[in-house]
């Protein structure tokens, strides 16, 4: 069954600056115009879900009956393996209001201290669920990740988790890359293989259900 | 530095029949005298934390205070690792209220499904969380975990998502083995090495918290 697919308006269902802007850029080629949920003044639903799959919809939905158009939302969030996923769905929760992630980055060393996980066993990995919504209650969901492990907090870019993030393979923390090498697509390669958590997902809305690319 | 040991009575601080049952089972042999928070009409607050250890600690403090007596909580959960750790802390929310365990299993089956999760791909594994706390703030954490896979439900015993959870080295599944096999502890052992998540969590609790066994 394929996907349907989006054209003319849509509300990027955030009111985070971080991921509205990374949101704008991921769909910038594609001729879709962005609209924000700030600046249509829609209030921001209650994150009432269990998983990153529910938050995202009930954002997305949220947004879509409001405003009429259809919606994209992004849950996401650090799932630390020996912490049994934590802190999973409630990492922005974890740096509290007004966020602060050097006190959640703070908190996750501590907990893997509290019970003894050694170096060698901070094994984690980035999780985003991406759900478009449309008006009529059709709903599309895709989702990405990037495992890696956990490492004293390196470099001053990125948001939330990134200092701390060592993706497999590489030996720069997310806190350390350009917004390029973490989640840019190289879309004239044949088999793009973007490495964020958030952009992967968003390789398989695009090809599910944007447009072709523009010039 | 040593923790903090009990004596005397504790209250047990659940109201699910399963969980008291097995907990009392567990303090048996240590001379505590058991009460619940049901048999002293203590309301169940809301487990508002982020993790297992968090909304173990909520229950434990509630009841210590509440009774003035040291008291005893479980948080406990199936982490399905493909699932990012969910249902986690929300497992006994996805069984609904009057709760209904099939319909939670059978929700993560869809959502391993949706996901094209296959069969080799399906670990997961029990977290236990207990909090003993004491009326004047004192807690004391110990967890427990028992790793394995997910298969289509088997048995009729234990409890929650105990039919579809076979553990490593094992032929049966949690619902198929007796509450001995899955959670007895030999103390007659030098190194007892009990199997169920709740029964090693419980074991470190014994050393370090309990006074030494009757009879």
């Amino acid at each position: 069954m394929s996907a349907r697919r989006l054209s003319g308006r849509a509300v990027i269902a955030t009111h985070n600056a971080g991921k509205l802007a990374e949101m704008r850029e991921l769909l910038a080629p594609f001729g879709i115009e962005a609209v924000s949920a700030g600046e249509l003044d829609l209030s921001e639903p209650d994150e009432t879900g269990t998983t990153y799959a529910e938050n995202a919809a009930i954002k997305a939905r949220a947004a879509a009956r409001a405003s009429g158009l259809p919606a994209l939302a992004d849950d996401s969030g650090l799932a630390v393996e020996a912490l049994d996923g934590a802190p999973g769905i409630f990492s922005a929760r974890w740096a509290g209001k007004p966020a602060d992630f050097a006190a959640a980055m703070a908190r996750v060393a501590r907990e893997l201290e509290l019970r003894g996980i050694g170096e060698d066993r901070r094994r984690a990995h980035f999780v985003s669920a991406l759900v478009v919504a449309w008006p009529d209650g059709h709903e599309e969901l895709f989702e990405g990740r990037v495992f890696g492990r956990l490492v004293p907090p390196r470099g001053e870019r990125g948001f939330g988790y990134d200092p701390i993030f060592l993706p497999e393979g590489f030996e720069r923390t997310f806190g350390e890359m350009s917004s390029e090498e973490k989640h840019g697509i190289d879309w004239r390669s044949a088999r793009p293989s973007p490495l964020s958590h958030r952009a992967r997902a968003f390789l398989d809305l695009a090809h599910a259900c944007l447009p072709p690319r523009e010039g």
